[in-house]
């Protein structure tokens, strides 16, 4: 005889009693768990203990089998299942359940530590500061390329501010109240530029003027001090809302301190200009905004910044800061960078600290860098990298590329043929010139491989972020209806993917990594153009 | 206006067009993926590209409007949803695709490497003799503990195995031939225990004389040659087929060398005895099994012996083999070897090697040990754990504790107590006895703690042991109906989690992850009752 006594989660299915529930833990259907941190482990802890409830009735024999029978019919069988899962505990304590805790696993892949040549590796628990001279250190020096300009416009560098402000050729507070001019003209009608959702001129002048009191005492905290930086609105920055493009997060989570990142870009200096116009809760990457604008293109205003970090990349291209921060969950601050011709640079998993940055998903997002220069993106790259806690993931050292002409000569170039011409003809041929200047000026080879599945990790990646976003703010969606209209499209197929469909993503990422380590062994460098048509035609 | 044109996603549902599927690499609807080590990276490869799919009309105004009405509806949505879905590429190329890949992520934890006192730091790399070498060292030293015994039964240990075999008093080969009579006498009517779902006369006494040759040259390979050894059928051994307990998984799935953990033992002299009997699929703790009879309880034969490593507790609780192996994703070691009255020993994540287990879920299945004593338990961990590969998974360097009299003297128990006295009252009182005789014997305190959210950590394995099985075996899913009635309910119920529900089970492992590492800077042990209540009355 089979009794249902042996299906252990049946039986909580059907001995499910709503007193359970008097607790007042409850909100939305789910338990809202308290920080670990408030948790008494004690033994007078006021934690409520729940016994496991094993009351059930039995089934045997003709019954369990039509049970089953039913259980196993396709319509029938979801039907039975949506109440199985309705009236348990599973819905009320796991899925509706409302944390703040991300999930145990994170995509740190095995790695060897080795030294490489022209590598630089630093030492862990450096200062912000320290690691920043390290990154100068690695810059080809050249001392006079301001001087030399012969374009009527160009965009001004790090080691621009940070020289200019030594030789007292300008003070970072004439450059903020430039800065605040050029944005108060850029958001005027016939402009429109959307660049930011806010920044606060009080705020600016207040860090201008103290970096240009540490200029005059001679005491810079490091050659980003004074350098104006924008954020985009997806990371913790006083004294801003984080809005993450919507109308609604930043009223059902208020921003406290700086994010991680922030508050090491300020203990380099750096004056922090406002918050940069993003495609909401980062769900799309075209950077149109119903509810701030959408960020034009300094290029051609008539066109699209790219998204979601579409602000950022809009202020470097315009030349009005030499870096901001984006958030990378899928190209987000690469594919932005692309169509406004900056630099975009999106660290590996864990190497800048996630801590204040709006948790729209756990495995992909990580902060990058919108720079006008490679080596903009490095000194800032090194500025905010590294754990506050080592011990916590186990990491490899933080490690800076030489970027001296003497040190670069070897770079080996793969490129995967169908995928690298699945695109316009214009923006081929644009790639193609590059690779042959890169030739031409460095002597870097390309060798032709296969990235095998491309699409099949396109699709496993949507799975993943849409997945990943829907546990993530999924206890707030009642504030849906408050958001643009494709969000609304994004968030209802998020929110459609069964266990299956994200493990499977899973599995697909796992045999990706395993391709790319054997890519990387033929090559240093995987070279595709970023965006390949037209995203709005 | 809004353009679908942004909603990249939905542009392929819409323009999926079933020629796509003409390169016969579909089966179930899913792709099958060729292994990684079989793709060819190389230019001129036979992988096929493809392209996104990016043709698509335009949904704009009202019409995109109605669209996501419809979609966030709560019937019409879903029922849209399913064919948006169903007629997609994720579906083919995700969902039901079909490979030997584990997800990326892996439950390893950071962890500090520090040393402690009375454990001994292995270097990785030694060979399995060398390692249970090294386990020995770290036991008492009792050399008389056979012939000093005054009871009519006792169990063998392996030391008792090893020095009868080195003082000659018995042969390997006569104790393979007393265990094939034993295991005979067993499973005839009237006695009907159901130990083993394979097993081979012939190359149990092939092994033994090999053995006994050893042992006769004075050359034998480890204190486990000649131990014999049972294996729960989950794990690949040759030449048996590996059922996992199922009339159908062997046939899918054929076992084609030794799994390495049993590898490990081989290479050590252990006699490997067989297949031992198991829950099917391990989707049950009872150990009833409608193919292969249920295990009995040698304690008392009208009960079960727990599951899902039913016949490996059995066969240690008889006698018949001092230690075998089972495979633990959820007490499936350790439940039945307490209804067993014998070790259970379930290590921690990535400690052994798991190639070669049936991969029916990924992040919680571990091989585990069963064995009559603590030090037996001890000594196949060290012969079967380590890392093949040492660089692909960054691990603490292996410990094992010192069992020496002398070095037990502080060990503290950490006791949650309502959890600890949900159980029968004799059960309760049983264990409170062991904690009593613990106290006395060694002078080990208790310590009063709160292991908060239990019954939330039960359930987040659940869904997470569920849907990892969903995922890892749904491509067989066409045998579902040659399955138990038990183990149908538990595979309907096992595809029926969302994304959602198994992320936010992650989260819930992250929490108690944490809330774990401080109960440990508290205590050395949790205790527990293992099975608090009669598991079928």
């Amino acid at each position: 005889m089979i009794t249902l006594l042996t299906f252990p989660f049946l039986l909580r299915l059907i001995s499910f009693t709503k007193s359970t529930y008097s607790m007042g833990l409850f909100r939305d259907n789910g338990v809202v768990y308290k920080s670990v941190h408030d948790v008494d482990l004690g033994p007078n802890t006021d934690e409520i203990y729940l016994h496991a409830d094993v009351k059930a009735p039995r089934m045997a024999g003709l019954i369990a089998k039509l049970f089953v029978w039913f259980l196993e019919m396709k319509l029938i069988g979801d039907i039975l299942l949506y109440f199985l899962k309705k009236n348990n505990r599973i819905q009320k304590l796991v899925s509706y359940g409302v944390m703040e805790d991300s999930p145990l696993y994170v995509p740190l892949h095995p790695y060897e530590d080795f030294e490489e040549e022209d590598v630089k590796s630093l030492c862990p628990g450096l200062s912000p500061a320290d690691q920043v001279q390290h990154a100068i250190d690695c810059l080809q020096s050249s001392d006079s390329t301001l001087q030399d300009s012969h374009f009527s416009f160009r965009r001004w560098k790090i080691m621009d501010y940070s020289r200019a402000y030594s030789s007292q050729q300008i003070t970072p507070l004439v450059v903020a109240e430039r800065l605040i001019s050029a944005v108060v003209q850029s958001s005027e009608p016939g402009m429109d530029m959307s660049f930011f959702i806010s920044y606060d001129a009080r705020d600016i002048l207040r860090q201008a003027t103290e970096s240009t009191l540490r200029y005059q005492r001679g005491e810079p905290l490091s050659v980003l001090d004074g350098v104006p930086i924008a954020v985009k609105d997806e990371i913790d920055c006083m004294p801003y809302p984080t809005t993450g493009g919507s109308k609604w997060l930043h009223k059902v989570r208020s921003c406290k301190e700086d994010a991680c990142c922030v508050e090491r870009l300020r203990s380099c200096g750096a004056i922090l200009v406002g918050k940069t116009n993003m495609h909401e809760l980062g769900a799309g990457t075209s950077g149109i905004n119903p509810h701030y604008g959408t960020s034009r293109n300094p290029y051609n205003p008539k066109r699209i910044s790219g998204g979601s970090s579409s602000g950022s990349a809009a202020v470097v291209c315009a030349g009005l800061c030499p870096v901001a921060l984006g958030v990378d969950g899928g190209g987000s601050v690469r594919m932005p960078a692309a169509l406004c011709g900056v630099v975009g640079f999106k660290p590996s998993y864990g190497r800048i600290p996630h801590s204040g940055v709006l948790p729209l998903n756990w495995t992909v997002g990580m902060v990058g860098v919108l720079a006008g220069t490679v080596e903009d993106s490095l000194i800032v790259y090194a500025a905010i990298s590294g754990q506050p806690e080592p011990h916590q993931s186990p990491m490899p050292r933080l490690k800076l590329p030489m970027l001296k002409h003497s040190s670069m000569s070897s770079i080996r170039l793969a490129k995967s043929n169908e995928w690298f011409n699945d695109c316009s003809d214009d923006i081929r041929s644009c790639c193609l010139k590059a690779l042959a200047s890169l030739q031409k000026l460095y002597g870097w080879e390309t060798v032709e491989v296969t990235i095998p599945d491309i699409e099949v990790m396109r699709l496993a990646h949507y799975v993943t972020i849409g997945s990943e976003c829907t546990a993530s703010i999924a206890h707030h969606l009642e504030h849906k209806s408050e958001s643009g209209w494709d969000v609304r499209v994004a968030l209802s197929i998020y929110g459609s993917f069964d266990s299956r469909d994200y493990l499977n993503a899973q599995r697909i990422r796992n045999r990706q990594m395993r391709f790319h380590e054997k890519i990387f062994s033929m090559a240093d460098v995987i070279v595709s153009p970023m965006v390949g048509y037209d995203l709005v035609p």
